[in-house]
């Protein structure tokens, strides 16, 4: 979208930061109240403020943390009538605690930010993760929402949120998807105070101006809040009508002077792709940049995009503009299901948006996906553009009970050649999370390249599965999804081996590494047949690390992820050998240097010899002549109910095993209604400990807990 | 729509009474928190649960009061994942702040029913009146949303709501108008608990055992509210859609079980007037009743209209199988305000229902109507159907500022000619709009007439200016809007005839009965001139009772309404006197025969006063050649701001002359964020009271409240 060559400096973030970053710059009081996934940008106003950075008034911001988000959206609310330029950050169910408040923002036309890390609402399940669901639940608030899909747009575009929100005197939802964005490591350009100062023109000084000559404070008493009855209210409604009609192109001056400083052209609605299109999508969020990357990959196609920024107001007029005239057939996609709707929000917006232009009759299709980050990959953007069926359809699922789902095509990659994508499997707790996010900081700071990284964790956190997904390379990385071919694979827990499908997701000649206490002779025993053929036939490099060891030789006991970060710069050579590991131990100096000089030290060894021992594995050839046999590590089915045995059988352990995305609408009929049966945990063995231990009779006290005593590690080979 | 034949026997009473009747019968509990226009309902099902009453199932239904509308829907959720059939009562802001848990309760599969008498959400202002902005910020939730428009539909329709949330596995918002359905009385035909047993068949008795099976307890423990990550949420919320596509037919289902019983034709969206028409509205809730009205007093015009009943799920082939064929223009009518939306939420989900079906070509209009209880009149409804040219357009206001609204036509009532329509003005406190309750239920009890009685109140309450709107006749009743030509109107405060036009409000030939000290002599001198020469130039007959000293001679100080009551009677002549005077003093003993007989007596002599002391003026001749004079009532403008001059000369003098619905959108750009200049009461004279104080010296002790001391009441004139 913007041009690269612009002067900003360049920072590796998530969105939250970046959102965040500019909260603050334009805020004089944020209340706050912590939700999933938004809870990091009101930790991050909270921590500036309390190390005294200045807005770009020259104001530290007060923080408030208040009792709920209720509490918050109050807050909020009184500090923009006392004149105070306020903001919150929320998510989901928060944001459904503030709706009482921001009809009443958006009635007495207050210009407050809320700045939405948008997560599905809880329904039949809670879930943590991200949807559209909580800001389409606000369309009727009068609130003004605007859409970022990448962390590079909520850093450029985040200013016109709270630029328009006070010129135009209306509040603002700007959100960006939750996890998928607001968690994404991004290198990306940042605004500087600077630059933020120079956007906060005279035009936003006027409407500053007026904003404080409303405010009410004591030698300026103005009465809010007041009732009005069938006589005249709705006439007092209707006299807010100039300033919704008047906002859309508030927004698009604010925007004009983005795109004037970087030479981009944001608008209300984007459009990508091609100039002829005969069929565009139409979403908001992030998928438009997979959606956009999709497009890149087949040139030949008459395929488009309209990104929408500006969702509410509903400009008719710009949407219209934004059409290639050649369009045949629109898709909408909308992040969200309202059941029991006649189709989901951006579809109607759509539909009534065409009524009366020359698209009246063009088909329109609309599409649900990625509810609760269910990912949204490439092939199923094809799908969409395939479809000429199905009116109403989902993607990334498949639906064999109401058949609303696209059948998902084979495509090849649509990612540039020369994006590197690495991927890590580890065990929650282990520090492989925060080794790979030091791993994007390290190459995005330091190297020319484009980094993005994106952690998935299930909700069981501590000892749950982490994989963390990590692209690098010159082009701008777009792909707002999952890595299932990676130039690289990382397995730091040995035992995922004999349960997880990862060496399969190696690219020919890719390279896997694998972090256990085997030696390399041990290794035809230990490894399975189907992934030692695998390797053999795919040509995978096999390196191989025993990080638990070296740990422990070295003092950092359990505190692996040093060792395999490095063995990672190591294996992958993506940066020379020497600077990365100058660069990782500097980072160690900083992050350990407080806690003495004895810690660094250790850090420093855990990096030498994660270099040093690494070892490269040639593959024998007869490994490829395997026939896969069956694995062993399936739990033995406990006693229970038939009822429980069937949730164990059809749910859980395909979740457990990370094969949870291919089951079928069908097999949740039974738990259509959230349903979930007790007794199910003692059924889930994650089988994940690289150590188990072993009671020593001489040695017992009767702790009753023979956890502790722990003997010498025990390798584990296929045993529950 | 109903068969008036049906043996069902009749009542006089308001849609919350209605309302509560039916819950009550269906529901083992209900978790409760006041809110207007809701409240009735709760507390209703509050005492009937007191005096133990029974629901269908042998029970008296467990009735708490929580903490707030937040705990109510908790409380609800809780209950129904325990197996109880469980109910609540909300509106408005109280509706927002059960969204998060119908979400959870919808997603749950659970069947609660919320009963809405709905009122407007707080934007610019508070309004406890009535519209549907509250229903429709919980489109998205995934509840079923079913709509009434008059007392008997709710009457009707209310056990379909109950019946088909717990069949369908979907809770159910069941709604009516804040209002006009929710505090209108009206004489309608009512379920008895036989019947309302009746209608729970087996498909109910099946359905409540599979609920009862699935409910949590000690001995059947099971899980809900798990949380679900990106591999399963999306697929397990689609396991959702049979339920969703299966409730429209259960929900017909219910209704021809109604219809069985009761000869009517309510299905899930009915449809009204010419079987060929060529303009239709489509519109739900009590404006449906004036539309109704307005196409019976136009037989000759194509006209029509569809009623939504079943809001959600919206069934688009019901809808389309209710339209006639002969369609060219479709006009839909929501009572609400999205600012920012491209289009109100009816008539989005109306286009969409349209695409692909033989009308997708058919033009659709969209209006805005009637926010917080602004009167939608029949000539507003002809000004729908003239209306060709404003594709969004209000009606009920005059927008000068964004030119919205329609041009409203003259028409003749569209009432039948058999319906008598009586007017009172009364001061809030007086007992006025007790008095006119009585009437209604005296004559809707005890006569073969329909009646109906509306009753408008501005939130002043005590103190401020109460109207009652009552109707009597043969025919059905289907005005639900306010009386604006009137047979009857009484002034029981004779200080209003200097301040309001309504003498203005009879009809010619119809009744004038005012309450004041003067004789018959003095009210030359008294009347206003222009008040005189209405009266006798429209041949209006003058009734003069002097209610006020009745009351004090009978010892009923300052409660004058028996008295004005007994004046009705015997001036209107709709009851034979005698009837009348024996069925209010029945009336008086049941309310005051627990207070002992003294207070009857009392009563009982005000009544045969009211009859004997009421006076036909003979109207002079010469009045009818009076000229207007101006009034000489206008308050003295007090020192203030030119702003809060401003605010009182252009806003609050019109309201408080009953003016308000008058002032154009133009009036309010000034205060279009809710604000009000603060100063303002002591601008707001009412000259309301009808006595005044004294200061009499030789009584003083300086006690400093000289309200005390009133001398003998002091007639007004023209003074502040």
């Amino acid at each position: 979208m913007f041009n690269q060559e612009n002067t900003r400096s360049q920072k590796t973030m998530d969105g939250n930061y970046a959102a965040a970053h500019i909260a603050y710059a334009y805020s004089e009081t944020a209340a706050i109240y912590p939700i999933t996934p938004s809870s990091p940008m009101a930790e991050l106003v909270d921590e500036w403020a309390g190390n005294d950075a200045k807005n770009i008034f020259g104001q530290t911001p007060v923080v408030s943390q208040m009792q709920s988000e209720a509490g918050a959206a109050g807050a909020v609310h009184g500090a923009l009538l006392a004149g105070a330029l306020a903001t919150t950050f929320t998510s989901s169910q928060g944001l459904l605690l503030m709706i009482p408040n921001i009809y009443r923002i958006a009635g007495e036309l207050l210009p407050g930010v809320i700045h939405v890390a948008a997560r599905t609402i809880a329904t039949h399940a809670l879930s943590i993760f991200g949807d559209h669901s909580d800001i389409y639940a606000c369309r009727q608030t009068g609130a003004a929402i605007f859409a970022e899909g990448s962390v590079q747009e909520v850093m450029d575009l985040s200013p016109a949120a709270h630029l328009s929100a006070l010129c135009g005197s209306i509040p603002f939802l700007n959100f960006f998807d939750g996890f998928r964005t607001s968690h994404e490591l991004h290198k990306i350009h940042v605004w500087d105070r600077k630059d933020l100062s120079a956007l906060f023109d005279e035009e936003a000084k006027a409407a500053l101006q007026r904003f404080r000559e409303r405010a009410i404070h004591p030698a300026n008493a103005r009465i809010y809040g007041s009732a009005q009855n069938p006589d005249i209210f709705f006439q007092a409604r209707e006299a807010s009508n100039p300033f919704y009609i008047a906002l859309p192109e508030i927004v698009e001056r604010q925007l004009d002077k983005i795109n004037q400083k970087l030479g981009s052209h944001y608008g209300l609605f984007d459009y990508y792709g091609s100039p002829e299109a005969s069929h565009i999508i139409i979403a908001m969020g992030s998928v438009c940049e997979t959606i956009k990357e999709y497009i890149d990959s087949v040139p030949y196609e008459r395929f488009g995009l309209v990104c929408v920024h500006l969702y509410r107001p509903f400009s008719a007029s710009h949407l219209l503009s934004a059409i290639p005239s050649t369009v045949k057939q629109i898709t909408v996609l909308s992040r969200t299901k309202e059941p029991g709707s006649i189709g989901e929000p951006l579809y109607l917006d759509v539909l009534a948006a065409l009524q009366g232009s020359p698209y009246q009759s063009v088909t329109l299709f609309s599409g649900r996906y990625g509810l609760s980050s269910k990912d949204t990959t490439p092939a199923q953007i094809a799908a969409v553009y395939r479809n000429q069926e199905k009116k109403f359809f989902t993607i990334g699922i498949e639906d064999d009970v109401t058949g609303l789902s696209l059948p998902l095509p084979k495509i090849p990659s649509t990612a540039p050649q020369d994006i590197i994508s690495c991927k890590f499997w580890g065990l929650g707790g282990d520090g492989t999370v925060s080794a790979t996010k030091n791993i994007v900081k390290i190459i995005g700071n330091n190297s020319n390249m484009t980094v993005q990284g994106y952690f998935e964790y299930d909700s069981k956190k501590s000892r749950g599965l982490t994989i963390s997904h990590l692209r690098f390379g010159q082009s701008p990385i777009r792909s707002a999804y999952l890595i299932r071919e990676a130039d690289f694979v990382a397995c730091h827990n040995p035992v995922y081996l004999h349960k997880y499908d990862m060496v399969q997701e190696v690219k020919d000649g890719g390279i896997f590494l694998l972090n256990c206490y085997f030696k390399e002779r041990e290794l035809d025993e230990y490894l399975p047949q189907k992934v030692k053929a695998y390797i053999a036939k795919h040509h995978i490099k096999l390196f191989l690390i025993d990080a638990i060891r070296i740990g422990k030789d070295v003092g950092l006991n359990g505190k692996i992820s040093t060792i395999l970060q490095a063995a990672f710069f190591a294996a992958s050579g993506i940066l020379p050998a020497e600077d990365a590991k100058r660069l990782m131990k500097d980072a160690a100096l900083q992050s350990y240097g407080k806690k003495g000089e004895n810690i660094v030290q250790m850090n420093c060894e855990a990096i030498d010899r994660g270099f040093s021992e690494l070892v490269e594995i040639t593959v024998p050839a007869d490994w490829a002549a395997l026939a896969d046999s069956k694995a062993s590590l399936d739990n033995p089915v406990l006693p229970g109910s038939s009822e429980l045995i069937a949730f164990v059988e059809n749910i859980q352990q395909p979740v457990t095993d990370q094969r949870g995305d291919m089951l079928p609408v069908s097999s949740f009929l039974p738990y259509a209604d959230g349903y979930t049966p007790p007794g199910s945990s003692a059924h889930e063995r994650r089988n994940v400990t690289t150590e188990i231990p072993v009671w020593k009779p001489e040695n017992c006290i009767q702790c009753g807990l023979s956890l502790i005593h722990i003997s010498e590690p025990t390798r584990l080979r296929c045993i529950g």
